[in-house]
């Protein structure tokens, strides 16, 4: 055995900006800027990743910037005492999460109603306690002023909080969230079969759902949605407003009835298109594929044949009201939003953009929260641009954003071409990800469509969380290369988003629990190799120790069914090598197969192995 | 109706360095640095993504700098005659496609033999000429001087050239390629199974693919893989020499007479993991999962129980001469690479890169062309760096990676959290992507993981490509946005990238042609009604209107085959709705559906939608 002596002799170039590298020991180089840490750590959690250069800068102004009439505030340099609001004073002075202290004045007999209202009298509400409990990282105070900052939304309907739902927040200082959309369309699908979707998507760790139904009982599923769910729901109510009337029938009083209605039945948060103007039609119309947005195209037509204004953005400050009264939240739609990349990035979309941001302003006076819904389909270098010039425009309002596709010419793969695009766009700074499913411009997704489409967007969710390096997030990922440094395949499939599939990939070839796969077998199992090294910490760890060989149980129905529906192998193949290979290793329950490394030395092992099962195969 | 006025009024942050935008004439905003373009166009190709500031800055280095004993080169700023080589003249001077002269003087009697040796005596062979004929944006002239620069190889040995072998080239100022890997292994697969599999790699678009095989009859398997394929072969040279001995009895007459077999069997090219040293062992104790690559744990364990050096580094020379004789490129193989993303961008995995840059210095030196293997798993916020260190340290040479794999928790699903990392690596400087299935860390891949790894890594590719602003690599992806804005689903399906796929999951709810699908119905499809907006071009392309209702053909097995997989729909469930549907609209053969908008007004359709339709729903 050679002697392994430490050495540090090696020059390299900085690592540069790598907001996830303080997890790393072992990482070399310095940093350009320092690494992202929890608020109180070793530095300000900055809540971004890193700019490239030429990139918008971010917007000096924040939801303090534009309070109601009447309102005013400032941060206190010096300390100053404070007032109880509860005592119904009309000046409020509260200490920040960053020890300074904000001063706040207010009209004599104000009530809050919204979350945003709650935050800028000072109050930490119930929600915002849940809410740093999920978050982990983040301080009741944190989350309380990330919301006053307009940084932070909590979609929770004060009506929905009646029945199940469990207060979650979305903004770029808590972790990315991912959205499920679902609904009957006219052609498709039911009631029970969506509220079957809806369970579904929260199995599979959707953070919200939007009914999308166009068809069927609309308010009946959406009550039944709403009801059954503990996750936010959002809709988009253009949707039933225009059910059995044609487009520029739909008058104000039917939209403000509408909103009202939706209200009430506990919708946490509604798309609204009122960024489409008549002045942003003529950019459209050299567009490869005009408006796809469902909502956007209809008011175009309303619009057009009218020949008047969007009556959502004529009606914003009444459309506020019923917002705030209910406390639900504002995902203010994207109506141009580009429908494939020859229109990404283009003068329709940006300037439907600027107007979100005025909307903002507007909606933020009225005190109602406020996310902004972003493009569906954008080249991956284009990503980061969108990204920052949303944070600029709308003043760091939580980025709400489809995909985006970064390739138009995979249909029936776009959960995955959207998931790439969606990791980038959650690292440069969208907070939610609406989830595409491999039905997409397809037709409507079934159960299984759900799932695959939850899984990618956990999936980029997740790789953008470890990217910022959210304190904890990478936890788990670490766990699991214990695990398979073990060659521990209980705990593998345990700590794995999707145990079943894994265990069924695993046993398609091999249900004995060997310290191999079938992938090298015994000799050529690296993992084994450097375990075997005396020196190396790998595979060592105690709480990972595999300790007793185990014949894994027969399939169970959920995981034979996973083979049964990849089809490439005969129910009567899937365990023909499995059962071979225990056969002729002899693993028996509780013990070890007879070439396992544990049982006898390498070359032993070796020989068991070239012997029976080189042979047998 | 409104008379839409064009306007012109907005000012907007600029979009920064941007280089896929010289496609998109409607992008708004100037260029920090110019849009890659093709040379002779409005600029110089940079061959490169932008670079975030603090990354390692390219090498001021190429292969000219590291020629043969006895050779010289200098690059001419005046003119010079050009002298034939055919001729035997020592000296060589010929014409660069940048319009310079390069004087090149070489020892008498030298003959090329490789493709780099061709290329630095300004020689433009035939396969150079089909590269180019490929690429399509690129000159002969300019893949020599690629080659010549040590930024390009065309994997192509001389014995694989007698087959069927169609030359390709791997490098930057190519489009980006995508590896499938295959395999038996002594628990798993066959010879025929894996010829099948090369075949199927191959209809999915698999560039090169590689013959990893550790069990059955390792040389019978690799001469038919080699004489049945179209695309490079790649290998792994030590897995063969293994096969009956132990790793310890491994001596260098052995690895230079298993790498001469393969050699003449026609391997393309050959992973060596020549960059493990013993010195870098110590950097290995602490990490969470040791060595993963089986090449490097099994020189970890030689050089271990040897106590000795790395012997394919101690003999480089000796395994050039044998590369250089049948023009075998290298792919340096990354034999600390990360197992997981706590082992990333860590010291061991860093002084082995440094290593390969020498390795690659050295190889330049006897003529032998190099590319190198990059890491596994990587956060996505390292992924650049990694990208541009590797540039550096190993002066251009073309970078080819595994994944990377983006996070460590969704074992199953590994070919999407790897996809995302490669989509970045390809952007950020990598040329090659290799494949990885759902299979991966689970099991030995099946046919249908070839296919699903081998989309996931094409849609990496091309991404990456459109990203890169690579000339025409967009047009696929403009065709169809145009064949879906007209709501043609027959050249929709034909211009996507797996045409059955899309089809049968389009059928699964409606299997009539009519001009909306079953995710939206007709009253909600915004691309119908954005058709429909006179003003619009949308969807009006002459190339692509949709002039006849077509009843799809009943499914093919192979779509009813997809869908069946898919499990969640009994056979008898399929076409349900959609025969439904067509009923109820009428729509017979080279009919429109009663509702189409082209047969009745919107009004009209709509009744007979809600009438229809939505009753029998």
């Amino acid at each position: 055995m050679i002697n392994i002596a430490h050495s540090n002799s090696m020059e390299l170039p900085p690592l540069g900006n790598n907001p996830s590298t303080h997890h790393a020991g072992t990482t070399p180089g310095s940093f350009a800027n320092p690494p992202r840490v929890a608020p109180g750590a070793e530095g300000r959690w900055t809540f971004s990743s890193p700019d490239t250069p030429n990139m918008p800068q971010p917007s000096d102004k924040t939801a303090w910037d534009f309070l109601p009439d009447g309102w005013s505030t400032v941060e206190l340099k010096e300390a100053a005492e404070l007032v109880d609001f509860t005592s119904g004073a009309m000046r409020v002075v509260f200490l920040q999460s960053d020890d300074s202290r904000r001063e706040v004045r207010i009209p004599a007999g104000f009530e809050p109603s919204t979350q945003l209202e709650w935050a800028r009298v000072g109050v930490i509400t119930p929600q915002m306690v849940r809410v740093a409990e999920r978050e982990g990282h983040l301080t009741p105070a944190q989350v309380r002023d990330e919301i006053a900052a307009g940084r932070l939304v909590i979609p929770a309907n004060k009506h929905h909080l009646k029945y199940q739902l469990d207060p979650m927040a979305i903004g770029r200082a808590t972790k990315t969230k991912i959205n499920a959309n679902m609904g009957a369309s006219p052609v498709s699908s039911s009631t029970d079969e969506e509220v079957e979707k809806l369970k579904w998507a929260e199995r599979w760790g959707a953070d919200t759902v939007m009914d999308l139904s166009t068809g069927g009982d609309l308010n009946a599923c959406r009550v039944a949605i709403v009801q059954n769910s503990t996750v936010p729901i959002g809709t988009v109510p253009i949707y039933s407003m225009i059910i059995g009337r044609k487009i520029e029938e739909l008058s104000h009083e039917i939209i403000l009835e509408s909103l009202e209605q939706q209200a009430q039945q506990g919708v946490d948060y509604f798309t609204i298109h009122a960024g489409v103007l008549r002045e942003h039609l003529p950019f459209v119309v050299k567009r490869l594929i005009g408006i796809v947005s469902r909502g956007g195209s209809l008011l175009a037509q309303w619009m057009i044949r009218n020949s008047g204004q969007n009556p959502m953005y004529d009606r914003w400050e009444d459309i506020c009201d019923i917002m705030r009264k209910h406390d639900v939240t504002f995902s203010i739609g994207d109506g141009l939003r580009p429908g494939g990349l020859a229109d990404a990035t283009d003068r329709a979309q940006l300037a439907e953009l600027a107007t979100l941001g005025e909307l903002t302003e507007r909606a933020w006076r009225k005190g109602v929260q406020v996310m902004i819904e972003g493009p569906g389909h954008v080249p991956f270098d284009q990503i980061e641009y969108n990204m920052k010039l949303q944070r600029t425009l709308c003043h760091g309002a939580p980025f709400y954003v489809l995909g985006p596709l970064v390739t138009d010419i995979f249909p029936g793969y776009d959960h995955i071409t959207s998931c790439i695009g969606a990791t980038a766009a959650a690292y440069h700074g969208a907070s939610m990800l609406c989830y595409v499913t491999p039905k997409e411009h397809l037709g409507l997704p079934k159960k299984d469509d759900v799932k695959q489409g939850c899984i990618a967007y956990k999936i980029a969710a997740h790789a953008a969380d470890v990217a910022l390096g959210i304190p904890g997030t990478r936890d788990r990922d670490d766990e699991l290369t214990k695990a398979r440094a073990a060659l521990n395949w209980e705990k593998h499939f345990e700590l794995s988003f999707d145990p079943d599939t894994a265990r069924a990939y695993h046993d398609e070839d091999l249900d004995v629990d060997t310290d191999f796969c079938a992938m090298c077998g015994h000799d050529w199992c690296s993992v084994r190799i450097s375990k075997e090294i005396v020196e190396f910490a790998s595979g060592k760890d105690e709480n990972y120790q595999w300790n007793r060989a185990k014949v894994s149980a027969a399939l169970t129905p959920e995981q034979r069914e996973i083979l049964e529906k990849r089809g490439h192998l005969s129910p009567q193949e899937i365990h023909q090598l499995a059962s071979k290979t225990k056969k002729v290793v002899g693993a028996n329950k509780d013990a070890k197969a007879a070439c396992h490394s544990d049982v006898v030395d390498a070359e032993s092992a070796k020989q068991i192995h070239v012997e029976r099962l080189s042979s047998a195969t």
